[in-house]
């Protein structure tokens, strides 16, 4: 990592902190406080700072931008979590498992609000393209979760439908954080644009990784048990793409074990992986993968500052691309 | 009701209309729409439009940051309803039962970001402190609604900390409609200040009248059954007054009632009722309710324009002062 990258990442370690958790009542605040510090990589806010940096502008420029993006983030790894009835986050109890179900709606509200009170001191004249441009994410963000909960109740969700959900739940997230780092240090119009649709193609192979580390990752790096997806029938890109290219047989399996309530786990990821591996997934996910790799390193390189700016960003797509957790 | 207050109304149903409730999903939008259809007062906006009439600005001055404020009130309803389990909003099913919890978290959360939406085409010079003043407001109400929720679990709150909350949960969010729309207005600084202090004490009134009318309301105009309050051991002013004013005797039977799992509602209601009437409660509380009145009509009359352009907002407070259900 180079020596940028950890400066940045102090500056945004020092102001995730400063985010109010210790007002009253602590009912609210305290679980605030508590999932910022669960950690996790600060992806967004460093795309933020990266994105400033890329204009040769300092990190203290972008800074509020970049807390509110990573306060938006963990509202809604709070809320998702609630809604989605997952009880660990990053190894720790979940807000609503730790305190209770009311405890992380009300503070994952009020989560949300403080993500908007980090943007309250951005230059008067760049604020209100800023709160609109955010706004505007937070609105797909929700919409991506919602597909996303209904997709659960569905077995015919298309590969366009999935792309679609999680465009919306994931990517937009990401290219926002760079958009609005580069509104924020002036970038022209074009280059803005650029960036958001780097940070839309990172999100994809991102998300798309995701679901192939889930079942391919090597089980001594990957941090945690192979197979999970599989075993709540979570609609990612491997099962949409098996739904889809299944035959007959094969599709009769996966209905099986979609449908069986009790059932051994190791059995059941066995078979299930078993016609991932016959339909050739693993192939399939890494080509979609490379293409929306490619896809934003050409949207990077046309982005209209020197190449030697572009290194940091460029090793931070890399390092998502070929990580193994 | 005067002519201008009924043409505010208007513009007020109409703004409301205006937002945004058949996107895709409509499973995330349609709940919006709903909720607001089901009426109520409209009182923060119109305490907004009041505000600017005030200082003879036109509704369309403020007529988006009066919609804003009452798309958060009606957010802070549907997550309310969720967290309380309150099953029925203004004689409808509440979002939660109509749809799911998490249908009501999520939907909640995009009507929490349409708020700010709202406030997107205030002018870029007044922007910042709107946008500051409106999450200071809504920080605000999520601290109320915490101290409600933690008030829950205690029998010894006292009437110091009942007010806190209730200004928090309640009269904050009138007092900010006001302010706000007196900011947007360019009102001088301490007629801002007056108002936000006539919306406070308004609030108080407003609640403390809430909790009297669940008593002591005439069953023929108060539209829902008396008594409500009583069979859920809510912490109303009356119960905090009756806990801090009994003697020992009406303590263990206030105590009974409160743990009493197993009760004839009817007999639950007459008991704590007589209770509240040994203790004078009625009058207790409506002398409260004067003086909050009272300190309100001062705030008012201290603002500097003239007398004829306040009647309309005598008029609302007279309104909420005197009203049966």
């Amino acid at each position: 990592m180079s020596n940028k990258v950890s400066i940045f990442e102090q500056k945004i370690h020092e102001a995730v902190k400063k985010v109010s958790s210790n007002e009253s009542p602590t009912t609210l605040f305290e679980p605030i406080g508590y999932i910022l510090s669960l950690g996790g990589k600060r992806l967004r806010p460093l795309l933020t700072l990266m994105a400033a940096d890329l204009f040769e502008k300092e990190p203290d420029t972008v800074i509020d931008a970049a807390v509110a993006m990573e306060v938006f983030h963990n509202f809604t790894l709070m809320h998702d979590d609630l809604m989605d009835r997952a009880d660990v986050r990053r190894g720790n109890p979940a807000v609503h498992k730790k305190w209770s179900d009311s405890v992380a709606v009300l503070s994952g509200d009020a989560m949300l609000i403080e993500a908007y009170r980090q943007l309250e001191n951005i230059p008067a004249e760049k604020l209100p393209k800023v709160l609109r441009l955010f706004s505007d994410m937070a609105i797909d963000v929700c919409r991506g979760q919602q597909y996303d909960m209904d997709f659960e109740q569905r077995t015919d969700v298309t590969e366009a439908e999935y792309l679609k959900m999680i465009r919306l739940k994931t990517s937009v997230l990401l290219a926002s954080s760079l958009q609005i780092g580069a509104v924020l240090s002036d970038a022209p119009a074009a280059d803005v644009k650029l960036l958001y649709e780097y940070g839309i193609n990172i999100g994809f192979a991102f998300q798309l990784k995701d679901d192939l580390l889930d079942v391919y990752g090597n089980p001594e790096t990957f941090g945690k048990k192979l197979g999970g997806d599989i075993l709540c029938n979570k609609k990612t890109y491997l099962l949409i793409k098996a739904l889809e290219n299944a035959n007959k047989q094969q599709l009769q399996q996966l209905e099986m074990w979609l449908s069986k309530t009790d059932f051994d786990p190791n059995e059941k990821i066995k078979a299930v992986t078993a016609i991932y591996d016959e339909l050739d997934l693993k192939t399939i996910s890494e080509n979609r993968i490379e293409q929306y790799y490619i896809a934003s390193l050409e949207c990077l390189s046309a982005v209209d500052v020197p190449n030697e700016r572009k290194e940091e960003l460029i090793a931070l797509s890399k390092s998502l691309m070929y990580r193994e957790k």
